[in-house]
């Protein structure tokens, strides 16, 4: 595949997803091991403070994990596991989840992924830092392991 | 306050984050050191092979984690960081995230959960578990940290 | 091979582990899904305040989690991840670390390893608390993924 | 502090650690948001197929997230929790350990650290990676929250 089909196949799985159409996300670039999803911030992504819900950052990173793993190993992928910190309240018009792959196994890849908000026209804002491990399955397995 | 007190005042803290609406999240138990989340299960928090999308998932182990620091450490509390590992793929009528509590000190607590899937009359299957650190904010603060 | 087979093999393990016998490490219980590491605590083992070194805690949940995993997967296996979270200084006589086993794939295992410290004739502190991947290896490969 | 006192502050620091000088670590940098410890390999750090125990290098990236995290927070720091990635078996002839800062608030950073193996005269190569949170706390305090 050529990198603009790698990255309409990525737009296509992400359209596939019935929940990542409820967030609002968008795929913006899907390179060998570098992926950027953007989910514009709207009313329904907040919490009680006015921040964006850590949900919707969870969200994010798990998401641009398992593409940025996908990139590397093919379609096939699921995140296994992964942990976040959460750095700041993330406010503005909307948040960046870049993912990024340490490692490329087998059957495997260990990747990070960082969450950054923005508003138009200001410097981006770091909010949450991801590490997590992304694992192939066999497209018949109906089980994660 | 009550027990009855606390377990309303948990339920109009989840009302009042727009996202855990948008997901449909229910509190059903809010115990000092216990609290379960239910979430039904409806074909906008899939993901593109019909199982649950794993940010639900996050979002339930996030959110459960957060309500059980608070019914320990009081209304003040955010989630400082997680990890979560998958387990099986969800299906289901709905999922049901259980917090429970590892240990309290002054300022944070560190907390586990558990989030199940459950159809009409079975059994239910393990999904998803996470561990984490709930740490209490001055509520004058704007910032996380 | 019998319970008690097994355990022999686990000690035998262990024993073949330089690092281990550095540390002091003994197992006193393996069976399917639970298993008991207790590390005599000594002056070696401290840092500068006095408490067990956090690198010995991690030392102990890292371990457990790999025979807990080993104990439900077979011998092949190593920690391919894991969390911890440092709940209490630890002091006394020696650490106990519980290795227990969420959930068992074909080549992969989830469990959850807490470490106490205990002081003769006392009650146990639970010092630290763990959650990982053991995934098993093939045992011709010189490489983890 | 000049750099040159914050890094033998940190040396001092280090070699008050009883199990620091058991695994026989050293501190070759210590700068504001930048940490490195160097492990020397050998036999007694081994598990039983010839590569460093895992203990070693969560010893290594536990160390470098308190490191690292007291560059930026001054001394009095431990680590609250921090997860592991191990990627690759180590073999060679020392454990080169980078902490490096996240983002830092009052009373918490988290930090990221890469744990890599090298042999002399060979290019390094990236064994584990971790992330985790490293917290204040009050010197007159025997707790640890």
């Amino acid at each position: 595949m050529t990198t603009d089909e790698q990255f309409e196949t990525g737009r296509k799985t992400l359209k596939a997803q019935p929940f990542s159409q409820l967030i609002g996300a968008e795929l913006t670039a899907f390179d060998y091991g570098h992926v950027t999803l953007v989910i514009p911030i709207r009313d329904a992504l907040l919490q009680q403070n006015g921040f964006v819900h850590g949900g919707v950052l969870s969200y994010a990173a798990d998401n641009a994990l398992t593409f940025v793993g996908g990139s590397v190993l093919g379609p096939n992928v699921l995140t296994s596991e992964y942990k976040i910190n959460y750095l700041k309240p993330s406010i503005g018009d909307r948040l960046i989840a870049r993912g990024s792959v340490l490692h490329v196994g087998k059957r495997q890849a260990v990747c990070r992924c960082d969450v950054y908000a923005i508003s138009e026209g200001k410097a981006e804002t770091l909010c949450a830092a991801a590490q997590g491990t992304i694992v192939t399955f066999e497209p018949t397995s109906s089980q994660r392991s």
